[in-house]
């Protein structure tokens, strides 16, 4: 199914006279401005992976589907009412996928293997541990049983035509247990999210088709578009790699041209700010529409944001740190609302500051970070957005919120593993 | 390059004497048992997401590889020694990419873009902001700025030759922009470990080939294997569908040789214990080399592992609930040292647990949990590993350790996040 969800022009105007936009109140405006985009498809359950549902799913079938052995045993009419109890055993035995035909009399018991459907007369099994004798034609156990001990009952986890997943549920490795158990093999997704990805910069070179032998004093190459690329890839969207774009104004516009034809979305980095070789910018703003965004935010701050013939784009800072930093808090939730899902704020934990540090109030701070043996948080030691060795040390950030000054060793700080976004 | 570094037959071979075996023997003993079995290869460090390093890496060139200017603004000599500054203005500029060719005299500056290299004769650079005054011929501003000032140094965060990763480290999104910055384009990794994946049991149904109307009475839908085959995809290892196998011994032992000729280790779910149809475990028993553990742990305890030709075999229990905590807690790091990292411990946080329970001593246990707002765990209702839905519920799992006998509402609990796996 195809949609024409557009996006407003004025998706990401920020209200006049802000001069410094708090984090919160950028997320707000996206939250606002964006949503799903894409169209939906039928895909089989099985390649579900990372999919978001497009429609809420119910159980088809319970789980379990019918009453069945959680053990191996002898199955038979409970409850046990007397210490020791004595049962007739029934030539034959009830297995998974191969259920056993005939009523089993009160008073006998048939050989029962876990999974097996309960025969016609059977309500309890008795776990093959606990037989004291046995021979072929009885079988002598001690336990007290309830009726139903040891057996599954048809639905006891998930009932026909309960809901299982509401729309807009990105799934995971177990859901698609869930949607097998439950008998729904083929599911209504949103179709994938394309992504164009390209760096700006004459300074740069790519790393993928030059040598280092070809690295000339004054360039670099290329760092933000291999981690970006990757990045956004594992956040399972559809990734487009279009190279490196030199800073100027018709291969930009081309490339822009080309990118909006094929793409949901696209991400820039460098170029970002007002810079006078900022092309990027400077394009979108005279024949797009573009919103500059200074966010009180470190690293960070810069962050332009536009639409190119209806197309959303967003232009990262150059620095990677500053990069992966606004990837994480703004363009991944961002993407997962064009993409279908609901605005997914990544979970954070409270840890221990092994560190003391003073703040600018006022400005949202993301600090690298990892965890110490003793579970205390440990930041980098510069806070210089060229540092990318600081990315590859750190195994998340610490989020200081706006309205703090002053961390004390020992404080509770807020952590949030890369793996959470 | 290709290794032959074959498993001992006896690598999942417990001590004698053990009944069941503490979750952390069981870790111990496979961390003795495995390690890696694969030989390396080189890759184009852009394809190098999810990749393990196959040996350390250093840097081949500094980063930044010369030094830089950190903003947009004016080159010059520093320090500023005055309270007000006046600079001749050189005509030109120097930018990213388009370096300044040419000497700047003391007493001049030149107009320096962000990413510039600096040009000779400059050392400092002024922030566009901070000018006062500005014409055609000179600069005049007042703050006070120190010899480098708004510059990045060369080698300020990698100096070349440093070693930035250690082998066995598995790459994540930031590690190819840090390799590529520092002049790795290409790297040595091991090779993609090759999974197979089978179920048995004569009462699944292939998800992916049949329809919910084939669904009879006393058989059910094949769950785990779509689990485990996204689940260690998602873990970055190369994933092989070997589809069900019926529980018949010729079968099984035709599979197992199919597989263990293209893969190098094999899951299977079902079969695993000593029940009258665990097909898997007596015949890789009788032919191959096997070993039952049965683990302190619930929901799990028996797992089988076992060699196959060589190849190793991890058996796992039918249930999906059981399954996949088992695959978390010992196939996720196992298969880690086969593919050539070291053995990785999740992640885990204290959180403060929002239920009360008592527990048996002398067993590990994971409960299926999440977080509430307030930041408290909440377990599912029922400990039923039937309960498929408790994956999907849940976020993660509370470790319950060994020692354990009681939690109240309120204690600090290790709450470990599926992402963390």
């Amino acid at each position: 199914m195809k949609q024409d969800n557009r996006l407003r022009n004025d998706c990401f105007a920020m209200p006049r006279g802000v001069s410094w936009t708090p984090v919160d109140k950028a997320i707000e405006q996206l939250k606002r401005g964006l949503s799903n985009i894409k169209g939906t498809e039928v895909v089989s359950t099985t390649d579900g992976m990372g999919r978001i549902l497009a429609s809420s799913v119910c159980a088809l079938s319970s789980n379990p589907p019918y009453t069945n052995s959680a053990v191996d045993g002898y199955g038979f009419c409970g409850p046990t009412k007397t210490q020791v109890s004595k049962l007739k055993v029934i030539p034959g035995v009830a297995a998974a996928g191969a259920p056993f035909v005939g009523k089993i009399p009160k008073g006998s018991a048939l050989r029962i293997l876990t999974g097996a459907v309960l025969p016609e007369g059977v309500d309890t099994v008795l776990l093959e541990e606990d037989i004291d004798q046995i021979d072929n034609f009885s079988i002598t156990f001690e336990v007290f049983l309830n009726t139903g001990a040891n057996t599954r009952k048809s639905g006891e986890d998930v009932l026909k035509g309960e809901q299982i997943f509401a729309k807009g549920h990105k799934l995971r490795p177990q859901d698609l247990a869930l949607l097998v158990a439950t008998g729904n093999l083929t599911l209504n997704v949103f179709c994938h999210l394309k992504v164009g990805i390209f760096s700006t910069g004459n300074e740069l070179l790519d790393a993928h088709t030059t040598s280092f032998e070809q690295l000339e004093f004054s360039r670099i190459f290329d760092s933000n578009r291999p981690m970006l690329l990757s990045l956004i890839a594992n956040w399972g969207f559809e990734v487009f790699d279009f190279g490196i774009i030199n800073d100027d104004v018709n291969a930009t516009r081309d490339s822009l041209n080309k990118a909006s034809k094929s793409v949901d979305a696209i991400i820039t980095s460098g170029g970002a700010s007002a810079g006078d070789e900022d092309y990027v910018s400077r394009l979108i703003k005279s024949e797009g529409q573009l919103e500059n965004w200074r966010i009180a935010i470190k690293p960070g701050r810069p962050l332009a944001l536009g639409l190119w013939k209806g197309i959303p784009i967003f232009g990262l800072p150059g620095n990677p740190v500053a990069a992966l930093v606004c990837s994480l808090i703004f363009v991944k939730p961002s993407l997962g609302l064009l993409a279908g899902c609901n605005w997914i704020k990544p979970q954070s934990y409270l840890v221990p500051s092994g560190f003391d540090k003073e703040k600018k109030i006022g400005r949202r701070e993301y600090l690298r970070a990892r965890l110490l043996a003793d579970g205390d948080a440990e930041i980098f030691p510069s806070e210089g957005s060229g540092r990318i060795s600081s990315l590859s040390w750190s195994t998340g950030l610490l989020e200081l919120m706006d309205n703090e000054d002053k961390i004390s060793k020992g404080d509770m700080v807020k952590y949030i593993p890369y793996s959470s976004f």
